[in-house]
């Protein structure tokens, strides 16, 4: 299996996703990882030799977080962005791994990669952590904002196979978030499409408000990609929010900056429980090819993770199953 | 002034609503309290005799949470929350309160006192905690869940004339909830939204990304009801879970407990920072009369705030100056 990551995407690029990927290579002797990017650059932060089962694809240019999506992805075809993306297209590479610029990965997706017949649109479907540590797949959290009634449908077709498939889910319980948890609430958009995923061969369990969505209500969430970008953000954060003001109540005196230190680690110990870097990246759903978006702040751990995950996406055959299903 | 107030709605009714209805009359003589609901329980629970500007009226009926808001103000003209916004219609109250059904409310509060000419849809305006104390005024949180253009500069003015006569902020500076920050971003709602503000005579500061709503990023937040309720319900939940995951944390050992111990002056200082009940209730914007709905979760402490945030509310002539801009 060959994995073509960008490694001059990211807030670390290109230290982190180094690092990364030369922890996977050894871990799974049995991917071929290629990093697509500057050849130079690579070999500047990359003193040793890299393992084997590593190789370099030059790319010359860089789409930067700020760009136009749709603009640079045509104008930077030598970005290594876009070439992870086309990697995939010509079968060179099994899937394509980028934490760059979101809009230009979902652009090159579908315009070098392209959707699967019967999906309309592809959908960004992050994994959130939530308290029971199963996590819960979220989709769609921005790469289509004005979504149909037919494109949750298919986001909620796609969800329950990837749950299955990747996360190791069995009847992935779908929900829908709403505004409230009966049956007929919601705005036009999830009132239609209520009463179609309840007739999907799925495991649907209704509404889901967005106050639940963090204590593992359900395993996959339904959404439109305005709506999942607010959740997505309110709940980062806010969780930046109030560990940061803690962090600051703690500091005021000398007690509390020593109690402080005793919990610490138990501190430490909840972050990492909600730590998305424990999740990998987020697929994109709905293309032909294996596209995984990292979180722009991943470290090599997350780089790490996210190759594991793009790993099980291809072995499990997701897309296959997704295609499958739609034809049935 | 007379004050309209909903006893017999809320979780914790109608204790609570007696107990801020009595400490208001005190703190504020100048108002009249009208304690709307059924005679006998109001008696039952308060032993001793109400203050001279507390009167009760009898309601027969009560409207219950999880009743069908539109059947619900239909059938029970008797009810307290109905009867709250017949008092506001009719004149004999200035301003009516609630804790109760919220969708009963705003049924009531349509069909009962109506709205301004020229508002199309009455926003529900809740002010949400900020890091920096200062708060911000979030509208719409699900009163309309199908928002046009149209409605979303409407309640960027009602939001602007609130925040300043209500909350006391000079020239508020009005965001747009967005999932990017740069204009063009956005969905279809947004994106034909955004110039239609940035025209208006008002403090328009552009998008504002859901991550960033917290840190006090605007003074007023605009967004259609679906988003607006996701932002709320995820912003309570994320808190919820955080502070609850990390209490559990700190049970873990006896150090930890010991830890907490020294620390729980500062927990609890930042939990009254981020406390709703300091901000009263939320008022239904866009309507002929003031109407406020209080958290269900009200306490007495709660009450007295809303009720304090409705005097001001009336004495400011909040309506009177909306129904003025609209017409300039």
């Amino acid at each position: 299996m060959r994995v073509a990551l960008d490694v001059m995407g990211g807030d670390h690029a290109p230290e982190a996703p180094l690092a990364g990927a030369v922890e996977a290579a050894r871990l799974w002797p049995d991917i071929h990882i290629l990093l697509v990017g500057h050849e130079q650059k690579i070999a500047q932060v990359r003193g040793e030799a890299l393992p084997s089962n590593v190789s370099v694809v030059h790319a010359e240019d860089v789409i930067r977080t700020g760009e136009e999506p749709v603009r640079a992805v045509r104008r930077k075809k030598e970005s290594s962005l876009v070439k992870v993306c086309s990697l995939v297209k010509t079968g060179e590479a099994d899937v394509a791994i980028s934490a760059g610029n979101t809009g230009a990965l979902m652009a090159a997706g579908l315009f070098h990669v392209g959707r699967i017949g019967g999906i309309e649109r592809p959908a960004l479907a992050p994994v959130f952590p939530t308290v029971d540590e199963r996590g819960v797949l979220v989709l769609d959290v921005g790469a289509n904002v004005d979504a149909k009634p037919s494109h949750l449908t298919q986001y909620a077709l796609m969800g329950s196979v990837y749950a299955e498939k990747v996360l190791g889910v069995s009847e992935p319980r779908i929900g829908l978030l709403n505004v409230g948890a009966e049956e007929g609430k919601g705005n036009e958009l999830t009132k239609t499409a209520y009463p179609l995923l309840k007739e999907m061969p799925l495991n649907f369990v209704g509404n889901v408000e967005a106050r639940y969505v963090l204590n593992g209500a359900c395993d996959v969430l339904i959404c439109d990609g305005f709506s999942g970008n607010i959740l997505l953000k309110s709940i980062e954060g806010v969780a930046e929010t109030v560990l940061s003001a803690l962090k600051e109540e703690m500091r005021r005196n000398l007690p509390s900056k020593l109690a402080a230190a005793v919990l610490k680690p138990r501190l430490v110990r909840f972050k990492e429980k909600m730590d998305y870097t424990e999740y990998g990246g987020a697929p994109l759903l709905g293309l032909q090819g294996a596209v995984v978006k990292g979180h722009g702040s991943s470290d090599g751990k997350a780089f790490k993770n996210a190759i594991k995950q793009a790993r099980t996406f291809v072995e499990r055959d997701v897309i296959g199953q997704i295609s499958q299903n739609l034809g049935s």
